[in-house]
């Protein structure tokens, strides 16, 4: 297929290079010229506006938050209008995507952000979490296996799919925020964290979440950032407006927003956001 | 063996009939005599007085709450000072499994307390979680296997394994409130739980806290308790004291006991521990 | 003084009639135009735009958000760059409050919001917290002083002034929400809410706002609102949105935000601020 | 009257002091004897045993914690059975208070907490906080006003006076984690300490409470301690223990215990509870 890929940060240009070895016609943009280099060099086309990337089939955006999306759909150059089924990776707002679907025109807009860190994406291991009409999703089905290992179905309002991405990101935060909080508490008990983390995953909690984040945990590993806290910050505060919008009371989403903004303002931006965990342990002078 | 069992509850009674399956020559006690019939029927035992069922190679308890297991071993008639070793399976508090070592004489204790609902006790799938002097545990090692899927060894302290039973009752808190939350949210933004859940254990979230629970929160089915609500907010009690004498801030363990106070104080205490997510519903108007 | 008054809610017309009162040519203007009937037959002018309101010495805004603000300033006929000095009675974010002060053009601009509900603005009782040029602070002096019964000076940077009025909306609903909570567990207790609010405001805690939203909490006096709880959690949410960007855990507003969306959600978005309490108490089964 | 005084810490000796100076004929009793030098020297007799300080009109206990207490009513030498009027001053529990008026024989119990700082007690400006039987209540009305300068009865049943001092302790830790909130936010935006306070005080906020430990907060003025933070903590754990047996959520109190551990493990045991505005300074690495 002919697809246009905008966004080529850690994630997007993991996902643009596997487009490329599945044998698609890839056109890429990114604000920072630059960091198209690595995939023209691997065949890819360079567009010079978002919106020469969106004449073919698909679209894709892969972009850090609400702001960079409206950028390269309604600026200037942006792909409004384009012919191209806009598939949206970026974790957005549950407002954005609810505007972008209306406002999709011909192309059509179908929101698919994705679980994985960096590594999953490179490895083709993602998890599709899409929503949109079924036809415009049964276009994208062969592509999503050619980046992910599966994809889930969510409805056909495009938003949806947001709204589960955020919900999902929310309960990774509420993992690591429990490990860290139970890990704390046997350590000041003379439990080593490895031997609490063994127990756990070898009984109710042997699921990705916990030997993930429970190894960087153990490791003390928050540099560098695999997903940095002020994404994840950012992603917890669409969770939070959201809450607030739906009328959704969720205690457990403050205390990770605090413990978010703590370790951003104590340890600096660059810390991935499992960084918590450093709230948590200072907090009891670990 | 010769092995002695006390507290005939959901889960004593089930550990109690595995033993006998197993070919052991157990005696039971309870303090309602009648919840001994089954047992006795199978082929047990009945002592008179907890005493009496320690005269053996091992007697185990399975208790509600301190005061129980104090009762037990400390009151009249109690097992104290027999020749048998304790081996207390109850989730108890720090303070009185130290208490428990420092008295427990020549027959000597260890701290064993389980991972797993009545079913899993039923069909021999406990994980038991033990601490101890190796040697004690060593003679353990047959009668765990008897009993449970797994044994993992915590060390020679044995209220090191009342401390990662806390901590993992705590895990398990926080998944149900963090699954709470996110289907409450999702729910009220069109998503039905059911996609929700189906995303989250197919991705990050594939572990047996969250097939199991996440079932008992998609069907609402609080009752009958697997594991009532005050015997939850008891041990998130017994965890909260620890993190108090151990200096260890735990705000999320703060939400799980309020949704526990409140959910008993509106549901009443026949409600599963995993109840709280009413709390959480009836809060956003579910 | 000529003055213009745009926005006339509850707060909006109690001050505009008390400038009437003070002597001042006011200028009127509403979105809804019948709102200003009564202050045009107490001797008020009739604006066709807010710029028309805009043309004398002071044009004061008091309106519900950040919206409805950008509305009258930025949008079609607004006060933009009028020659008047803009003075903003309303809570709106500190971002706003920042560009408000950035494109104020040569009338200047001061926030004052404003402490003090809809009696205390009939009768003049207001404080009013100011920050702005000096000179421009000094302008407004003698008509804060009609209106409120004092002045607080906090600095020449506008949008200071709207921190501390969102630090103090925070305080206000802090001191509620422990209020409810101690008021839950006394009458739990068998201590009715009466006998501890008397030796609360009868010991440290004789201030205005236990005595004000203490007898609304004893009566359970929600209805009719005179602040309702959906302005509230607006208020709350830029306080939120400010401690994001500065970087401020603030858990206890964590709790009140969602008190707010619970009962907004449970009871209806006509109820007031203070009924968090209503959270609180059915928490409890009260 | 005859009064036996005993525990002689900060807030004893001061009240003791004062009893002396209205003229009774005071017998005092302290753990550590050494304490009781500078009141005999200022006329006060010597007693070897609680029980010796228990044969004259009223017995005042102040000290602690329920062990201090439960060891000089009901251990060796204890007060228990002795023919005085015991008036308990200390914060204790709700169950211990109900045993002491079940246990308290033809003496009679009187729980009589009081609210105030050692500066307070010392200058006899205490608030006296009296449960009991209306008779035992007139006796010690004016022993009351020899120590205080204000009594609020809150009706026969003793414990009743325990309750409402923990929901004003619980009051006190809110009002100063909600200033060191507020103060950390407007701090953060470069609005300076004492001019929030000023507002606060100035308008809603004038109380006690407010002024005593904004103060200590602008200055962070946290040793030496008026209130140690495990004391602050104790009395936040017996309201927690009240609130899970009332079944009281009380999720504000849930963030002050947690911040009452941090400080404590981080800080160290000698510092004041208002140190809880550090664990949130820290947080936001002010």
């Amino acid at each position: 297929m002919r697809i246009g890929f905008i966004g080529l940060g850690q994630m997007g240009s993991a996902i643009a290079a596997n487009l490329l070895k599945a044998g698609h016609e890839v056109t890429v943009w990114n604000r920072s010229a630059d960091k198209t280099d690595a995939l023209v060099a691997a065949g890819a086309a360079r567009a010079a506006r978002p919106l020469d990337a969106a004449k073919g089939d698909l679209v894709m955006t892969m972009l850090a938050d609400d702001r960079a999306v409206e950028g390269v759909v309604f600026g200037e150059g942006g792909i409004v209008g384009a012919p191209a089924l806009h598939v949206g990776h970026s974790t957005i707002s549950i407002a954005l995507a609810d505007r972008l679907a209306a406002d999709s025109g011909t192309g059509g807009y179908v929101s698919a952000p994705v679980f994985g860190r960096p590594p999953a994406a490179a490895a083709g291991k993602l998890f599709v979490v899409a929503a949109g009409v079924e036809a415009a999703l049964d276009r994208c089905e062969p592509v999503f296996a050619d980046i992910g290992q599966r994809t889930f179905r969510i409805g056909d309002k495009p938003s949806a799919a947001n709204l589960v991405k955020l919900s999902g990101n929310f309960m990774i935060m509420a993992a690591v925020e429990a490990m860290a909080e139970a890990m704390t508490l046997a350590e000041k008990g003379g439990v080593d964290r490895q031997t609490l983390l063994e127990v756990l995953t070898g009984t109710l909690f042997g699921a990705p979440v916990y030997h993930i984040y429970g190894e960087i945990l153990l490791e003390d590993r928050f540099r560098p950032a695999g997903f940095a806290a002020p994404l994840g910050l950012k992603d917890m505060t669409l969770a939070d407006t959201a809450a607030t919008s739906l009328g959704a009371p969720m205690p457990l989403l403050g205390i990770v927003r605090d413990h978010l903004r703590s370790v951003i303002a104590t340890e600096g931006p660059d810390i991935d956001w499992a960084g918590i965990a450093l709230a948590v342990r200072k907090s009891a002078k670990l």
